[in-house]
């Protein structure tokens, strides 16, 4: 089973280069095991042309590596700390794309604009708040994720598959690895929409409430009725 | 007949991923057979690389499927209604294009500010006004046809292939399905000059209407003369 | 000799989709046998995926066919005024390229802002005044010929490779095809860093006019020593 | 050994097209064999394609060409110098990258916003003061150099692999030409995101100290955690 998850994750990783969300190796995917309490994450700093399946590594819920020769990523405690806190989550992926990651840097949260961000993010993306130095300095990457947790207080991570972490980029998440990535290639999209939209019409308003709404369930829920049954 | 529509529709929808109009699934073409009184559309939410021309759904004027193993594309109501608004209309598309959707959220009709504009737009390319509540809840996608055909009222549609659906995004038409996606390429290019040109003059005025007409007059009508005979 | 310039006219008008300057078939490169008095230049319309080097119309200096089962470009009135006025040329690109388009659009002269524009532009790139009513309306592309001419009174065509219409696009040329070519290559990616300069730096100062003059002269003139003997 | 460096500084040379750095032959590589005082780098103006590893020039550190049959590029003086200042610099990279040129021509240091230029670059990326008159027609290449170098007083230039010279573009350095060519991918893609940012929110303050010494530290020295033992 965790050779299936390595495979799973590793094609999930691979895809980031491919969908050009990643310069060298800025970015990592992780799924979960849920039943087993294993969490398959990218090592570090490999580099994605050298990398292959059994690269992975294994890691328990305590960021312990249970499997792999390698260092897991350096963002792997940030990761763990989003599966204790969001059950729904299966799947995490973090990049340095462009757009999201110059959203990240405004400290901006990126307002719904139109019905390609509604289909997937159910109101504005938030970006956290900056950490403090006591945070940086301390466990950094468990405080990211923190941080993050904290700016989701309310709202249900599948409705908000992503987050912007100021000063710093984007994380996404899904169900599943597969969607996480997903998630991630329409963040850079939607983001990168959003500032041209931006530059066409200094603060432009969001988008009627009712149209969010719309095409938000027109993807997801118990009335969806885009794509096939 | 239905399966050389088919593959003409089919082979179009291919095309916008070639041409970069598309991220995932997010687009449409369609092609009318006016005599037959039947369409030929996308599926609804299937992958391109995985498509086939087989998969082409047909329906009636009234959108009820006729032939093919698929739901037609969401957005079905809304070629349905422009078909029956507009006769000259042979093909419809829509995507979510980058420049393009970013007018569209911007809420802003695309001026026209040179030839490559005039070249295909004879005038400045319209944004919808967005739709009411009612509308939303309602039939949406047949109200979105109906949004658009408002405001394209007076304007002869083969002299303005495209607008832009507010809070959305484009769709463009031509007289075959092949000059629909031919359109909605020029659109997204138009889009993109435009938002440059508006970032580096801002507020610049339209061209002088008589280079305008010179230049749609230069490709199409009695005078056209760009070309092959 | 016709054969030859026409293989060399057919690569240069290749080279253009090949550097990402065109859309469809909006661009054309011409070229010139000053000693025969013959213009070669891209057939009006013709697909670049489809066109050979036979396909090439060969036109005299009063603009009619002498070779070629092709109308020439629409644009070829424009090329033989610019041929006529300035003995210097060789070859003649027009193109619609996204960003040097965008600045015609603007109606705004590209400032020089650096070096890369000064190794080929010995100064800022003048925009053409807009073409009267009746310069549109009569002879439209013989008129754009004049009205280039007219923006390059007092200056070495060969120190400034390229001139901007207004509400239209670029024009460039060279001593031969394959250097003007070459030249609206470097214009486009000038005119994409001058737009992005001016976002970082609203009304940026011109670049110093020694830098300006020592750039242009390390690569044309007698005391030019960048390259190779 | 030259002709194992030759062949290190070739595939770094060959790598800047690879990332689209450069246009034409906009850019050099070279690389320092400090023991016995020979720098190897790009012949002056020689087309990519052309290019083969046995063509790149080896000069001594007064910049004689001891190897090659080519002249070395016109930047050599501007290396050389660098080199001299610098012993820690193993590599030196010139391009003319879109967006790092950019600033350059603005004339503004790239404020440091977020974990990716951290990771790299440990403050602001100076921008040099404009060369005076008297260097430019001087020694100019020799005096880039001095200016650079003027630039970096009080930095470890290992610390901030990169600069942009007023007026011109960027210079990027590293232990190695390999890790030289690396620095300037991520200063391209900095200044990209940098640029976006500053258009998203005017003049964002710049991000918190202890964030970018963490980050920087992630990565150099001796509490580095990032990547592999």
């Amino acid at each position: 089973m965790t050779d299936a998850l390595k495979q799973r994750v590793f094609e999930a990783n691979m895809a980031l280069p491919a969908y050009g969300l990643v310069t060298f190796t800025w970015g990592n995917v992780s799924g979960i095991d849920r039943k087993r309490g294993l969490v398959v994450i990218k090592p570090s700093g490999v580099e994605y042309e050298k990398m292959q399946a059994t690269d992975m590594v294994v890691v328990n819920l305590r960021g312990e590596v249970v499997e792999g020769r390698y260092r897991p990523s350096s963002d792997t405690a940030t990761h763990l700390e989003l599966y204790a806190r969001f059950p729904e989550l299966g799947g995490i992926v973090h990049t340095h794309s462009t757009h999201a990651t110059s959203w990240a840097q405004a400290g901006v949260a990126i307002p719904a604009l139109g019905t390609t961000h509604a289909d997937y993010f159910a109101g504005e993306i938030p970006c956290t708040r900056p950490l403090s130095r006591h945070e940086v300095n301390g466990e950094y990457e468990l405080e990211t994720g923190k941080v993050i947790a904290a700016a989701l207080t309310g709202i249900d991570p599948l409705h908000m598959p992503g987050i912007l972490v100021a000063q710093h980029g984007p994380f996404c998440w899904g169900a599943t690895p597969e969607q996480a990535v997903h998630n991630a290639v329409v963040l850079e999209e939607v983001a990168k929409m959003a500032w041209i939209t931006g530059s066409i019409r200094r603060n432009q308003t969001p988008m009627d409430d009712y149209l969010m709404h719309k095409h938000f369930s027109r993807k997801h829920g118990p009335d969806a009725y885009y794509g096939q049954k």
